[in-house]
């Protein structure tokens, strides 16, 4: 947990690491003599972020990388956060085409999204819908397997993946266990491609 | 948000702080030449917890805490979050007993919850329903209303309130927006008994 390191100096630990830091009570736990005090708790700490440089839309272009988005999105429509999603055809549409948007600028493509949409706020537009941790991994997997199916730059899975493994992450707003959000690192992964 | 500055030697911010911490960007936001990290977030830093010392269950014992505890949940089934607690009136009754077992316990009232239901880990015992800020929110003032209107001594009000007003912010597992957590602090509540 390479993040939480830099809170060590502190009493903030992380719920994922009580195990490491309770030591066995020398007072009654529960109502004994004095107030006793359960230190600070972190839950998630949101990883960096890397955003791409502007490599991958220049190999790609707009339109292969709306169909990535649209390719990515059929995917997840046959997966249980399918749920997640309009259920009207005309606004599913525009919902995958918004998606598309955000790619289009966050990969360098210019301002669709933000002149259409505003700013982008992620974490906040995604509020809206219950997001568990089990669905990001979902999320995460049907990426994977768009970008084995599509004809995406090989040298370029790397500066991609490192972007939305960690920005998943962020989309979390409805925890439903105590464990450390699972990293999907790049070395862990690449040989899949 | 005293708990935040702990990381202040850090580049960890929580997501609250964005409006301090960023300036304006000197590089595209997007999409530039190269790759531009965001840095790690926290969402909730869960404040210290101060559990009580044996005195409130010395001057109320174990009745009335029980009592207590009723009385706030049926404050609490004419909320919103009603929902939270089973329809059967069979298994709320248990329900509602096995929190009173908690607060009997946590007071000082002896094992009487963990004996009959193992560890408390009341975060985890929570995650099968989603919890709002908000209901926690409402759940805080269900039992302001209760010290109020059952008879609390005074002069433990304080412990007590402050044990609880944290406690509340562990139970949150489902977020629906940026805000840092309200705090309801003794100072600021205390004028209301």
């Amino acid at each position: 947990m390479q993040n939480q390191q830099n809170c060590n100096n502190s009493k903030i630990t992380s719920f994922t690491q009580l195990g490491e830091t309770l030591s066995p009570p020398s007072t009654p736990r529960f109502g004994g003599e004095e107030i006793r005090v359960v230190e600070s708790m972190i839950d998630i700490i949101f990883p960096p972020v890397p955003f791409p440089s502007n490599r991958i839309f220049k190999a790609l272009g707009e339109e292969k990388i709306r169909d990535m988005v649209r390719y990515h999105h059929a995917l997840l429509l046959k997966t249980t956060i399918k749920t997640i999603f309009p259920s009207n055809p005309e606004a599913l549409n525009l919902a995958i085409e918004k998606s598309a948007d955000f790619f289009v600028e966050a990969l360098g493509g210019g301002d669709v999204f933000t002149s259409q949409h505003g700013e982008p706020h992620l974490r906040m537009r995604h509020f809206k819908v219950p997001i568990t941790e089990n669905d990001r991994e979902i999320w995460l997997a049907m990426y994977k397997k768009t970008l084995k199916e599509i004809t995406f730059p090989k040298e370029l899975l790397e500066e991609f993946w490192n972007w939305i493994e960690p920005l998943s992450i962020r989309m979390i707003n409805r925890r439903t266990n105590m464990s450390a959000i699972p990293r999907h690192y790049w070395h862990t992964v690449k040989k899949e491609f």
